[in-house]
This record gives structure tokens, C-alpha cells and sequence, in this order.
């Protein structure tokens, strides 16, 4: 796209001037619509270096109200960011809805520096260009409004820029070690960037080439790309999505009904097994907390099957410095504001960590589903975009362990009377737990989809039965155990 | 995505034939939905020999109204499809606008048979794949629903339907060559598909692998999908597009008003030139037919510019077997049901052969834009669109050649007056002319804004004056003539 584009012809002075101020009203309008549709905006600005990114955006701001706009300008990632999955710094940066987003460098800068620095195996760039086509589908699908400008100088242009900067000791600063690599391999960021821009060119969210010679005319360049792109986001809300083929290997699972409750355990194997395997599990947490290794675990079950119990066996064989529980209830304004899992990506482990989820990004596909919380096309797409989210953590090293903790709507019945009737234990039950009930069979529809579309390879689900508690607790053990011992 | 996919379960068959019953009903309904939207739904079923492509089509089918489908299964190119651009078999095939069109076999197996025969380089392949990303991103943005199917079997499954075939005299004609040759170079096959598959995989139009083991199973997956698309399709007409940034290289041109037109050619020198040009352009006539080179040339220009003129002075000189005039005026309603550059795709000339376009494909930025035949963003879009569509015809070996018919106001007023009082004239001149020329201003900026976004370097525009009808006429010819000279 670099090598083979069209530059653009910059207008005369005059014509330019009407043109930006055109621009910029458009925008000022605009930015009060985005806020009344609840368009998210993200804009993302790359390019060579000197070609003039933040002073670009510093002007395209200018028009924007500051409660409106947020800037990113991205670094090296941190110690911590690298512990956790290379999309992680963009998709914790998201915009909310009815707000925009500018990141001054970002994805693509990451991944071709580090091809430029020849650190970089074919295979982990394929991976890494195949994370990045499905972050950006995955927004626009989901209603965002993704803009991606490469700011594009010469190579006798950046030569220039840099002589200037360099001759006053009041910018000379401003001059990084990686502008003058560039200069010096100009052709061979050239080929890197032109193959990147190629690979990750989606209709949905296409790259605009800006000349940037002149900082005017880039930034009109830039102006009147984002209102165009804004205004048919505008015009195109609620989108519906074809919803793509899973393409990830699945396990065949049972249906929830082919499922016997009658395991049990006795209660002295019981003991000796749990205290068994939760010293295994304690030597196995600070193995893979040397070796760096991440690992999700997620609860999902009906009310009353014994997810909390069952989870306080796993935590108590855990050292507290290296893991948390993340109990997941309906999301908050600021959650909702944004692609539904956000509120995931920013609850991540940090390599070695383990995170234990009671209740989960599931939600989408079985309470969003049931209440019409989210569209039809909404939950329909999210069993492929949560294998796409779960193969993310899996390339990243991470162990996923998937329960659905399983009982039968009789045994739930004996529980919820007990719950009431003992009063300890009435604040675990509520109106909404019976009024779920009453939906166990949409729900068990939903469950058994639910198991069948994202029981991948890399995070297969586990049924837990928990007619008897004390047997699932020992079973849940006992998998993550292996699992780990596959490992680590 | 053959390599690493899933293959669903194929459900017990009491459920199959429950899911089977409702597709097909379900299909039943969408075929009066898609009638009544004029949503134009285009099927492609591709696959593995004998996994039952034409089988599967048959059972689809069933359940639509024989007025509202055509089904076309596409042998090798014939003699006279060969002389035309890769894709004129299928860009003319498209369905029009509330009906389905059904392709078995199609553009894949085109371009992967002879991928396998080994006879294209990887040049030709790369521009293959481009060619198809945008044909079927044009049908999308233009509101085209196209669902694409790979029917998968295994290389066991494929050999033991060829013997079944094989051991009755009534059906071993139906296993061809191309089967066995599968047969014996399957996994050969697969990296080929695979490669395919992955390339043309666009979130818009989404490859659909189906296990085709069974029968049923296979009709069921695709049903399924087909209807699931319509549904989506259905909520989302009207759907804006993103304006993709101009990728090919475009030459400078000025602007209408700074165009002299004060040149002017004697008589004499205007015969001579004449004889002369007109001598040189048959010579070259006669050499561009036996080269085989197509050659396509687009007049546009103001009302009373003396189109008609200029085109007699350029046919005069041609072989009445060599060449076609096509006055393009508005659409017929069969024309209109289709993509907008349709009626264009099945008018080129074939190879060897010159077509003359008196208005042509511009249409869609001036006439459609002033007056609102189609929207903003459909013609905002067609600068790209067009550019891509003759870059399509360049690459084929074409010749293309635009002029812009230039005259000022006055003189195209001089002119109406000399028409409307000149009885032999008056049929030349209507209320429409007059109308066009009150929004003279308005054409001027859409003229304007054309020719800056659509002379590419391999398809650029030539300015007329034709203040001086002769001059013009010469300069024409000229050109012709030159740009010739250039190819063959």
C-alpha cells in the first residue's frame, strides 16, 4: 500500500483553509451526535517517525470537548503489561461508548518494531496478525468505529526533519534512536510496514495512507476521513453481522440431560483425597509461579450447585499473593459502556497468577441471551468471539479450565428450601434465584449450545456433579491438577 | 480452514429431520422477504468432486419458487469466454435484485483447477485473489447477499463414492477425470483449497466449510447458514459502506475551468490530419485484432460537446467486424435490479475487438449523484469502485482510453439555439438538455471531482476541446491512435 499508492495532490492555500474549517465544524457537530448514538470512536495513529502523530492529533483535539476525547500515547510495554497477552494494552484502552479514543502509535507499532529489530519468527508474526484482524473485527462488529491513519513522510523528508530537530538543543530531544534507525533502513521499514498495512487491510477497518509532508494537509487528510468514516457509522447502527464459521478444533460433549448425578463420595475418601490433592495443588501453584505460566479458571453452574464452596476448596490450597476470585455480577455503567469483554480483558492474571471467575463472559450466551440483555445477532456471534477471546489466552500460554457445576432441578428445589428455612443461610437466596428457576428449561437450551459451541481443544468444558458437593470439589481438584501437571 | 476446523456433530436423526423441516420453511417464508426488499442473493457451492454439490443445490432448491432462482453449473471456460477478463463469466451471472442465483462450482474452482495443474504463476495467482476479494466486496457494499459453501469429504469418503460410482454402468459417467485426479492427489488438494480459503475469507462473505458425509446433514448445514444470512442481510439494507482509500496511482489533471479553448484547426490541415490518423488507425486495427488486444473507449462530455461527431470520425476508420458503439442512456429496469456496473461487464468487447462507449459507467458520478439515483455513499464510493472495475480490464490487456468532451456554457448555448432553429436538427435538442444545462454548476464540480479521482495511470483522462469540433476530432484520433502505437 505504501509502494503502490496514490498521493493524494494537496489543494491550493486557500481552498485548503475552507476546507479545514469545513472539517472541523463537521467534527464539533459531530462529536455531540457520537455522544447521543453512543458511538465508540477509536482512532488509531501511526507512522513513520517525525511524521508528525501528536501534533496531528494534538490538532484534530482542538475541536473535541475534553470530556469527550481521551489520548493515548503508547511506550514500550511496561514489566507488568508483558505478563500479560500482547492485545492486552489496546483492549484495556477501548473507548466507551459516545466517546473517542486516539492511541499515537499503538499495535502496529509493537509488532513491526520488533520485526525490525529481526526479533520476530514468521510464525509469531502470523499469530500476531491473526490477533490483530480479529481484535479489530471483534470491535467493529460490536458497534465500533475503528479509523487508521499511517502518516507517511519521505525518506529525504524524515533526513530533513531530523537535521532540524537536531540543530537546536531546545528540540534535539525530541529526536528518538528510532527515528534515526529509520532513516538509515528507510527501504526496509518501507517493505515491513507496506507488508503489515497490506495484511491487516479490512473493509470493515481500512487503513488511509495520509501524505504527510504538510501538517495542514494532513491533518485535513485526517479531518475529513474521520467525518466521513463517522458519519456512515452514524448512519449504520445496530448492525447485524453474518456470523462466521467456528474454525477452532472442538471435543464432543455430553448433553446436560445424558449426565448421572449419582456420583458420590465417602466421607473419609473425601477427606484424604481433598487434603491430597490440595498439597499437589499447593506444590503445583509455586512451580507455575517460577515458570510464569498463567492460568483461568472459570465457574459456571446453576444457582445453588455449589460453585462457591467448590471454589474455597480450590483458594484454600493457594498461596493469597498469586491469585484472586473474581466474582462476576451484571455489569456496571462504565462495563456496559464498552465491548462486552472488557470488563475480561482487564481482569486478566498476570503470568504465574491464577484468576478464578464465579460466573463469566458465558453471561453473554445465557442470561444476555434469556432476558434480552443483548441482540439476537449479539449472543449468535459471541460463541465464535469467545473461542477467538479464549484462543488469545491460550497462544499466550495461559491454562483454562472451564467447570459447569451440574445438579438437577429437583436438587436445586431442596436447596433454595433449605436456604430459606435456615436462617444463616436466607441471604443466599433471593426473588431473582426463584425467578430463574422458573426458566430452567430455556436456560438448559441455552447451556447445552453453550457447552457444545466452545468445548475447544485448548479450553474444553468440564461438568462437574454436584448432586453430591463433596464429589465435585474432589473431581474439580483432581482436573485442575492434571491439567497443571500437563503443563508445568 | 479445512486443515484446522471443526467439524459439527451431526445431530441424531430424529433432530435433523425437525431442524430440516424448519429450514426449509424457514426458507420458504424468506423467499417472498427477499422478493418484497429486492435483496439479490447469491449462493456459490464449492467442494471436493462427487461430495454432492449438484445434489445439494437440487434439495436447496426445492423450496423456492422456480421463478424467484437459477441455478448455473460452470463448465471450463468456453472459447469466447476466454477472450473476455477472468471474471465476466461470473459478474455477468450475478442475480438481480429479489432472486437467488445458485453457481456450482464457480471462481474457486476455476482458479484452483489450474493452480493444481500447476500452470499459474504465483504473479497470476496473487492477482486472481485480488481480482475475486473485490469483485465480491463490490457485490457486498452494493447490498449483494453472497453465501459461499466448500463441501467437504475425506480423502476415504471420496474414493469409495468414485467405486461406488464406477461399479454400475448407469453412474460411472458421472465420476470425471478431475474426480480421480482428486482422488489421487488429495492432500495436494487440500493445500491448495486451504490456501484459497484462507485468502478469500472476508468477514462480509464468510467461506462456509460443510461436512458433505452425509447428505442430509450437509443440506441441513447449508440451509441453515443460507437462512441465517438472509435474516442478517435483511435487517441491514440501506447499509453504508466505509470509503476506501484510492489505492492506484493517479496522474494530474486540471481543472475544467483552466482548460484553453481557444485552439482551433485550418480546414486543410484538418482533412489532411483526418486522412491521414483515419489511414494509421485501420492499419492499427488490423493489428490489434490479430494481437488479440481489446481496446475500450469512453466518451463523456457536456450536451452538444459533438460526441456524436468525434465517434463518427474514430468508426469511419474501423472495420464494422472489429468494433461496437454502445450509447449508454439510463438503465432498463433488468439493468437496474443489478449492481450498477453489471450492463457495463456484459458490453466489453471481446479480445481483438474495439467497444465505443457514447456516456458509460461515469454515469453513476454525475447523472446518479446530481439527481439522486443513488445515494451519497454509493457514489461517493463508486470513484474506488470504478477505478478498480478498469483496473480489472487493464490488467486483462486492455486499452482504455476516456475523453472529456470540454466546451464552455456559451458555446453549448450557441449550439441549443442553432439546434432548436434548425428543423433538420431539432430532434437532437429536448427539454432534458435544457434542464441539464440550469445545473451546469453543479455538473461542473461532480466533472471536476471525477476526473481528479479516476485518471489512473493506467486509465487516464484526455481532455477534448471541442470549442473547435475539428480540433477536438484530430486530437482524438491523435491520441488514439498514440496510446495504440504504445501496445501493439
Amino acid at each position: 500500500m505504501l509502494k503502490n499508492r496514490n498521493i493524494l495532490e494537496k489543494p491550493e492555500e486557500e481552498e485548503l483553509k475552507a476546507r479545514l474549517e469545513a472539517a472541523r465544524e463537521r467534527l464539533a457537530v459531530q462529536q455531540m451526535q457520537i455522544k447521543e448514538h453512543n458511538l465508540p470512536v477509536f482512532v488509531l495513529v501511526e507512522g513513520f517517525g517525525t511524521a508528525g502523530k501528536g501534533s496531528a492529533i494534538g490538532q484534530i483535539i482542538r475541536n473535541i470537548d475534553p470530556r469527550f476525547f481521551k489520548v493515548v500515547s503508547m511506550d514500550t510495554p511496561t514489566e507488568e503489561e508483558l505478563r500479560k497477552p500482547f492485545l492486552y494494552r489496546y483492549f484495556s484502552r477501548i473507548p466507551e461508548a459516545g466517546k473517542f479514543m486516539f492511541l499515537e502509535s499503538g499495535w502496529m507499532d509493537e509488532v513491526t518494531k520488533v520485526c525490525l529489530q529481526e526479533k520476530m519468527d514468521e510464525k509469531t508474526y502470523e499469530m500476531r496478525i491473526g490477533s490483530i484482524r480479529r481484535f479489530e473485527r471483534q470491535l467493529t462488529d460490536n458497534g465500533y468505529l475503528v479509523v487508521k491513519f499511517f502518516l507517511q513522510i519521505s525518506e529525504k523528508e524524515q533526513k530533513k526533519r531530523i537535521d532540524d530537530l537536531l540543530s537546536s538543543i531546545d528540540t534535539s530531544w525530541r529526536v528518538g534512536s528510532n527515528d534515526l534507525w529509520q532513516n538509515k533502513h528507510y527501504g526496509q521499514c518501507v517493505e515491513i510496514f507496506d507488508r503489515y498495512l497490506e495484511e491487516t487491510n479490512a473493509p470493515s477497518a481500512p487503513w488511509y495512507i495520509i501524505d504527510a509532508k504538510s501538517k495542514k494537509w494532513a491533518e485535513l487528510q485526517m479531518l475529513e476521513t474521520l467525518t466521513e468514516g463517522i458519519d456512515i457509522a452514524l448512519q449504520n447502527r445496530a448492525l447485524a453481522v453474518p456470523l462466521l464459521q467456528n474454525v477452532f478444533p472442538l471435543v464432543k460433549m455430553p448433553r446436560l440431560a445424558e449426565i448421572p448425578l449419582d456420583k458420590a463420595v465417602e466421607e473419609a475418601e473425601y477427606k484424604e483425597e481433598l487434603k491430597g490433592y490440595q498439597e499437589h495443588l499447593r506444590e503445583l501453584h509455586n512451580r507455575l509461579y517460577r515458570k510464569r505460566v498463567p492460568v483461568i479458571i472459570v465457574y459456571e453452574g446453576w444457582d445453588a450447585a455449589g460453585k462457591g464452596g467448590n471454589i474455597r476448596r480450590i483458594t484454600e490450597a493457594l498461596d493469597p499473593r498469586g491469585f484472586e476470585v473474581h466474582p462476576i455480577a451484571s455489569p456496571e455503567p462504565h462495563e456496559k459502556a464498552r465491548h462486552y469483554l472488557w470488563r475480561f480483558w482487564t481482569r486478566l492474571p498476570k503470568t504465574g497468577h491464577i484468576a478464578v471467575y464465579d460466573r463469566s463472559w458465558y453471561g453473554r450466551v445465557m442470561v444476555e441471551r434469556l432476558e434480552g440483555f443483548c441482540g439476537e445477532n449479539d449472543w449468535k456471534r459471541a460463541y465464535n468471539e469467545i473461542n477467538e477471546f479464549e484462543k488469545e489466552l491460550s497462544d499466550w500460554g495461559a491454562v483454562i479450565i472451564k467447570f459447569w457445576v451440574q445438579i438437577d432441578k429437583g436438587t436445586q428445589l431442596e436447596r433454595f428450601e433449605l436456604r430459606q428455612n435456615t436462617p444463616e443461610k436466607q441471604w443466599k437466596i433471593t426473588e431473582e434465584d426463584w425467578r430463574n428457576r422458573e426458566k430452567w428449561d430455556a436456560y438448559e437450551i441455552a447451556v447445552n449450545e453453550m457447552i457444545q459451541k466452545t468445548s475447544t481443544t485448548y479450553a474444553p468444558w468440564h461438568i462437574l456433579e454436584s448432586a453430591d458437593k463433596k464429589y465435585a470439589r474432589i473431581k474439580a481438584l483432581q482436573i485442575i491438577v492434571e491439567e497443571l501437571e500437563k503443563i508445568i
